[in-house]
């Protein structure tokens, strides 16, 4: 194992501790228990957005924390769920007496933490929503799923919901925003090597030197299945395909299309898939009016990609273009 | 060789493609030859600013076109430098009627064409002056260049000077403030594992499962010495100490601090290092009053990173807080 790192134990605390100081005008890092929140505090008559999941998919959700996304991320060791009693604070820290909407993952870990941790700030006087994100098309069930994984379509929710939050939409007004988001965003993935846990040593599971794994989720769940390694055109057809049929799309709509990178793929490749995607859907007769190309969603050093698309209407689209501040997005 | 490509041999082609049809907001890429500038074409009244080089560094160069940075950026095959015949039309465009600052990092293959290149542009009427950066302490000389290379302290030129040219200075003045950031900007690199260039199809340089490269250049370059894996403390001291001890930093002074990565490090584990390394530079007694932790100078999917240290005084810092529109940097 070849890392940037001390006690792989020690992994996470780490990297906060680097982050909160990179970013201390916008962030503030708690350690005990670990969570993040804007550096600022809660905003005073504003609904709070409050998301986060195992670690190891840097920069989500930490780097999403600052104005007009996320007030508070709350990071669990790698792979691995965030306690209760990580979240109950991070939620009650986000609370400018307007609610806060918890935004999760569907993992089983995550959802039965979050229902926990909202159950605690509830009986704290926070009124809390919760949405979940399930927008990976792959498969249905996985190793650490009921039903669908929610996956790189997160980005999305986070940031148009933390846009409505800005307008001043009360709480069922951003949460409605945010369902509508899932309802209309699918995503699909594909590994070409596997990532190594810090504290585990060894890849996550093996892949053949000409071998892909399509459909492959964020921490390496088994995908659809496993083929030969081809070119970028094949690789973008197959992750296009099902996220485009799954939504349904239809000739005249107009979409997002984010390509996100899995950690150990360089950003040239990235923009190979998106221009390969990008020409699929004009196939279709439907336009790209908004797009993102990066490492957002990441699987640590996994090289691979995936491919979101998101239905746009007025409304999202000026929630998507409206302004934010983040380690990690920035417009 | 696993990499989401087609043709390898129309890597950089495919891959700006996408680029273009991704920010075509900000820039418009030219196809024959290849080169990218502005979408809105050169500012009049202002002085352009061109850079280029080798592919395979991305998001350097193209990826810093745009409002506050550069005008124009000129793309090679990947580790290659570009030809003559593309870096002159992109100065020729870059012409504001105040004349063209050229960025040139220090390799002999870029030097030379630029040179070739600033006289087609002077024959056609442009004034044209160039100032070239050679940041990496690593080695005096090496596998392509006379003297030391540039590396990401690259994007601290092409950021700050790129503000000064908004801000409305002459070509000496946007000349002199690119050549006082050359002068005190360090940079060093570390290799975990090497990358491979796609039309080649295997690794640059072997590195043993237990081995790293201190002083790495951003081609796979020999650095100072291979050692056996240690840990991120270790590691970031024998990156920042050269950097630091070279600068002659001293108690009381403020800096810059940036850790890039190569490409398939997480950016987690950036955060470690750029961690580590604020707490030698703060027993220094050096202040860190600004911040960029990111891949943005690349080497393909090699994984590691390198570590940039730039003395700031009021101007240059505020130079880089000035507003920039650009694909990979923004705010």
């Amino acid at each position: 194992m070849k890392k940037l790192l001390d006690d792989p134990a020690n992994a996470v605390a780490d990297s906060l501790e680097g982050f909160g100081l990179a970013h201390a005008d916008l962030v503030e890092v708690h350690t005990d228990p670990f969570y993040v929140t804007r550096a600022s505090g809660a905003v005073q008559g504003k609904v709070g957005l409050v998301s986060g999941g195992g670690s190891g998919h840097e920069p989500l959700h930490a780097g999403f924390v600052g104005d007009g996304m996320l007030d508070a991320a709350v990071p669990g060791a790698v792979f691995t769920s965030p306690t209760p009693d990580q979240i109950a604070p991070a939620i009650q820290a986000s609370d400018g007496g307007k609610g806060v909407l918890a935004i999760v993952k569907n993992y089983t870990g995550d959802v039965l933490n979050f229902e926990t941790a909202v159950e605690l700030a509830e009986a704290e006087g926070v009124e809390v929503a919760s949405v979940l994100v399930n927008d990976d098309v792959a498969v249905e069930d996985s190793l650490y799923t009921a039903g669908r994984r929610g996956v790189a379509g997160t980005v999305a929710v986070e940031k148009i919901a933390g846009a409505a939050a800005v307008r001043g939409d009360d709480l069922a007004g951003v949460t409605a925003i945010a369902e509508r988001v899932v309802a209309n965003v699918r995503s699909m993935g594909v590994a070409l090597t596997a990532c190594t846990v810090p504290h585990v040593g060894k890849p996550s599971f093996d892949l053949g030197d000409d071998e892909i794994e399509i459909g492959i989720g964020i921490h390496g769940e088994p995908g659809r299945h496993r083929v030969a390694l081809s070119g970028a055109s094949d690789i973008t057809r197959s992750l296009l395909e099902p996220v485009a049929d799954d939504l349904g799309l239809a000739s005249g709509e107009r979409v997002l299309l984010f390509v996100n990178g899995m950690g150990g793929t360089p950003l040239s490749e990235l923009y190979v898939v998106y221009g390969r995607a990008r020409r699929l859907l004009e196939e279709r007769g439907v336009q790209v009016s908004r797009s993102l190309v990066g490492n957002y969603v990441t699987s640590l050093e996994m090289q691979g990609a995936s491919v979101t698309v998101l239905r746009l209407d007025d409304e999202l689209e000026a929630l998507w273009d409206a302004p934010v501040r983040t380690p990690a997005l920035h417009w």
